[in-house]
């Protein structure tokens, strides 16, 4: 059975991996494009929630929202779930600077999808990628991909076709959770 | 007459910068304790209004809130609004690993105080201090203040007695401007 699932983001870039990840699932994505609102939280768990119950109860139907996060060990989880304001103002730049003459690289990159039903119950699937912040920006830009050696592997996520990064992402995990979920429930 | 306004933070600092600024003008802080919800936004304005409505929906009676911020130029505001966020990740030493080789160091203090009404309306007042970020940490620490000098001084703030400080603050502005409306209105 063709299922058909709802995800909420104003990030076009997101819509193409999620639908990319789910084409494989016999899942059909449609994009509600808006702009998501989030709390200020330290816990991408609780923003993605707290955005997904916003969005339902805006739009009276159920929804899923996807936050990430990249969060660097020896920069205390920086810069954590506030991503997109850290990529407009330092940027991987900035991030790299910080990582000057550190030996300690270790970062995980985390998803979580939230997905709200129209009574406002929201379940939460988390998926991570462990690896490195490599020594400079390598691959195509977006977001904290140029910088992200994912365990293993030689490449940055900006250097892998779509097929692999996706493969080794933690949307991709996220997601896959959350799929299997909903296949039985609904 | 004295006058009494209620002020919700769970940061004691603030509180008490707060109630030495106002004890010059015959106004009394009472202090309501709880972590006011914050929204992500790059705009402080934005983010006090929406915790100052947020605070009275539960508390049902008249509140002011007070959000700031230390805008870095060079660094396209970052910080911003982000700052308790930053001071617990990369801090203080974080921000002068970023500024290391930066000749342009001009930064903005921003305080904004969203005082918000029983009726669920909303009045924003701003004030601003202008200053640069010094070459290393100095003074007792504070959030930003052990890295930033106000224009004209040689100081950092947190190098300042305390009604040093408070005189040239963006706090201290926006408090001002918010009392002499106050006043009119109360």
């Amino acid at each position: 059975m063709h299922t058909k699932i709802k995800f909420a983001t104003s990030n076009f870039h997101k819509v193409s991996e999620v639908k990319e990840i789910l084409s494989h699932h016999s899942i059909s994505v449609e994009h509600i494009n808006l702009k998501v609102p989030e709390i200020q939280s330290d816990n991408l768990e609780e923003i993605a929630k707290a955005s997904s119950i916003e969005v339902v109860k805006r739009e009276h139907i159920p929804i899923f929202v996807e936050d990430s996060g990249l969060f660097i060990k020896n920069l205390n989880g920086f810069p954590g779930p506030y991503s997109s304001y850290v990529l407009k103002t330092i940027g991987n730049t900035g991030i790299l600077k910080l990582m000057i003459n550190i030996k300690e690289r270790e970062a995980t990159f985390k998803s979580v999808i939230a997905f709200c039903n129209e009574k406002l119950s929201s379940n939460i699937f988390v998926g991570e990628a462990y690896g490195i912040i490599s020594e400079e920006k390598r691959g195509k830009i977006w977001g904290f991909d140029p910088i992200f050696i994912p365990k293993g592997m030689k490449e940055t996520f900006a250097e892998m076709p779509v097929k692999k990064k996706n493969d080794l992402s933690h949307r991709k995990k996220a997601l896959e959770k959350f799929v299997s979920w909903y296949k039985n429930r609904y």
